[in-house]
């Protein structure tokens, strides 16, 4: 969609920003018109490269003052359409806003631009012992792992991105910056904005700064692969490490599709069979008492072989498999664009989901497989699609639907961890109800012109903006 | 402040609630027009006692058909004025809804009204071998609890009230239900509304039934009394403790003066010296190797002794010490009222900020001491002043001032657990600047009459309902 004023919003872009931080150019705009999803591209009017939180809040000011839909853009690694700029208008290009600005040894503490991606903050954490916990499969911008509430294999231990934002330096609808929270482990003071930013999606304003909690690399670590016979077996073998208080970094499940792709990318030798990734954290002797323990229970749900990874360059290469994962179905089906479930439930109803998505997937006949971080209830289906085969698109909608609607009877939600963006959008009154209405009310009281990436997340049917 | 058609008002509750679930009794409006701090009492003109969510309904959509305020109440040990009813209007008391509804022992969750008590809790989920961990000083209901993102010993390692919460059943301003969350571990889909409605003091909304996180009851616990030569050596300490990455589940630290009104109080011989109170908790080798590591980093920092609390009956009689040091000093001090200070920081600036209140409470003249929560970086100062003497309040009210500008100034802030309630708003604007803003336009789209709570936590000056 064309915006009516181009030539105007542009020179007055031009008094905030240099020339070559603003962009027209086709190629720029084709690549901020799509993410890692399937969703349909849309090409934003113009693109721009602040460097600045003055900058950021210049542009803010003209989208409200010529009525212009802004969109934040990290990497474009959203996979359900979150950044594709569905009414055109500016998007915003974080990728010079890419500094660690400080790191606070002693308070656990480090403030970084939103442009830094996770692995480029964890290089530089290394320096001091430290690392940043949230690893969600692709090395996308800390600003945007926020605006989706990321997380990653080791939320089970660290938690999620929410719980990791102590603050947010943003800029808001009109401009104005402000400060979400402080740098204190905890506070009473006020409303809690810092958990409602996170994960807003660039609705509610675009981050310029983040104060992230960081942690002190574990004195030991132990990696282990656990195979076994069915993906049912695999899962309740984690729902008893739960239950017996185990307390494990990394639990993930791979299911016996999925170890073939890992294979075929990564060159590995694993076997084939439905197998728990999983990861713990402690000093020595716990660590030796809580993996006796684990490979106690796993042995009485039908494992068939844990293999151990003691050395670094084995545990890395173990989670570099894991990570690439989707890579590897996308690599080996080319042409054909990749569909994700995301839900996540009750760790009771885990077996059952996780059952109900293989038959259904079984039932499917496309290619894919089952994924997850299932210490959180979290799992994905990824499914490849040919996107100029409607049946395929149909059936794999279907798929998703049947999935999600499974999740949402049983107390889960739509999405555990990639947000709503566009894909999720359908389930929103399902999930929350009157609740919805709540969140409509803050949108509009925090973006009443509805010019934050309008039509993502919190969906505002009647506010169209005047053009 | 009386309200204009209080027989209209009493005639319609008599539509939805039984005669004896309403009171005008003077002896009942007095016991909730006050809490445990020093705030001035006012009275609520009527005081209902409901027993279901469609009862908190029913007198949600009086206070909007009759624009008269209400304000929750759970046991009115709050410290800040949080349910006193400044503007008088109706007061929902949650003590008849007191049950803890569910037990979801596999995903462990639980589901409880807002009157439940901790120690209620506490003694139900025994049964599971579960616990809950948020423990403040007082016996406290879970929506009181929840309303003011209460904290307590355990929070550096379990974290504070929010991160408990999954899901609350909240009725709003006009009466809709809605559930703020689910039963799934994380999620990414919609409004973050669980941490926006924890800690809004009742002013957004009733909570009437809440989803908690809890814990399987640990496989060991260690607890030890370190006692130090200066304050300024046990803040030390504690800091070298956390940046070694021991992870200890509780660090107290109770000054000398505490030290002393705790042994009075309970009949204890504990040395009259600066205390860490400690406690580890995971399975028997790791903790062995956690409790050696940390006794080497405390003889690091001038410990004159450390004294280890194995059993359960000892461990459990310095946690009762600990918990009962404000009531120790209140019993100690008759005719006087406590002020509290709240203030949390960076945890590099802890043994800076304890020094500085140390020496100011030494200047003032007025009996008191310092306890904190010091793992997340929180401490009170208590002092006993008599509210007949204007000079005493006066100076403790200087004193408050003069910590919290110190934690502001330094990253912090100035509430750590007790909320805002009526004694911080003073300083809302300096802690928030900008973000103040931003909090009131979120007040005014959830409760456009101001009628929740109002005057608590985010005050709205110009928009004083029509009586």
């Amino acid at each position: 969609m064309a915006i009516a004023n181009q030539e105007t919003i542009l020179e007055s872009l031009k008094n905030g920003l240099r020339e070559d931080q603003i962009s027209i150019n086709e190629t720029v705009k084709e690549l901020h018109g799509q993410d890692e999803s399937y969703h349909q591209m849309e090409l934003p009017d113009i693109v721009v490269f602040p460097e600045t939180t003055e900058q950021v809040s210049a542009i803010m000011k003209i989208s409200t003052q010529y009525q212009v839909p802004v969109v934040p853009f990290g990497l474009g690694s959203s996979l359900e359409g979150h950044v594709i700029p569905q009414r055109g208008g500016i998007t915003i290009d974080f990728s010079l806003m890419n500094k660690v600005l400080r790191v606070f040894e002693e308070d656990f503490l480090v403030t970084v631009q939103p442009g830094v991606t996770r692995t480029q903050l964890n290089k530089e954490l290394k320096k001091y012992g430290l690392f940043f916990t949230v690893d969600p499969g692709a090395d996308a911008t800390l600003g945007g792992m926020a605006a989706t509430n990321a997380s990653g294999t080791t939320s089970v231990k660290y938690g999620v991105m929410r719980d990791q934002v102590r603050d947010l330096e943003v800029v808001t609808a009109d401009g104005t910056v402000i400060h979400t929270g402080n740098k204190a482990a905890k506070s009473s003071s006020g409303l809690h904005l810092n958990g409602l930013f996170v994960g807003s999606e660039g609705t509610l304003g675009c981050f310029t700064e983040m104060t992230l909690r960081v942690y002190g690399i574990p004195e030991f670590i132990t990696a282990a692969r656990a195979s076994f016979a069915t993906v049912k077996d695999a899962v309740e073998a984690v729902v008893s490490i739960l239950q017996a208080g185990i307390p494990i970094a990394r639990v993930e499940l791979v299911d016996e599709q999925s170890m073939k792709q890992v294979n075929k990318y990564n060159d590995t030798a694993y076997k084939e069979m439905p197998t728990l990734f999983l990861e713990f954290h402690g000093n020595e002797a716990g660590l030796q008492q809580d993996v006796a323990f684990m490979q106690e229970i796993v042995q009485g749900h039908a494992c068939e072989e844990v293999a151990f990874e003691t050395d670094t360059a084995a545990r890395n290469r173990l989670w570099e498999a894991r990570h690439t994962l989707a890579y590897a179905y996308i690599h080996g089906h080319p042409g054909k664009k990749m569909m994700v479930t995301d839900v996540c439930l009750p760790i009771s109803e885990l077996a059952g989901a996780v059952g109900h998505a293989r038959e259904n997937l079984m039932a499917l006949d496309l290619p894919g497989g089952i994924v997850g971080h299932v210490g959180d209830g979290n799992f994905h289906a990824l499914i490849m699609m040919d996107m100029n085969d409607p049946e395929e698109i149909s059936k794999a909608q279907e798929f998703n639907e049947r999935i999600v609607v499974y999740a949402l009877e049983r107390g889960g939600t739509c999405t555990g961890e990639h947000g709503v963006g566009i894909g999720k959008q359908k389930y929103q009154q399902q999930e929350h109800g009157a609740a919805l209405a709540v969140m409509e009310k803050i949108k509009a009281a925090l973006d009443p012109d509805n010019l934050l990436n309008p039509g993502k997340n919190i969906k505002v049917e009647k506010r169209e903006p005047i053009q």
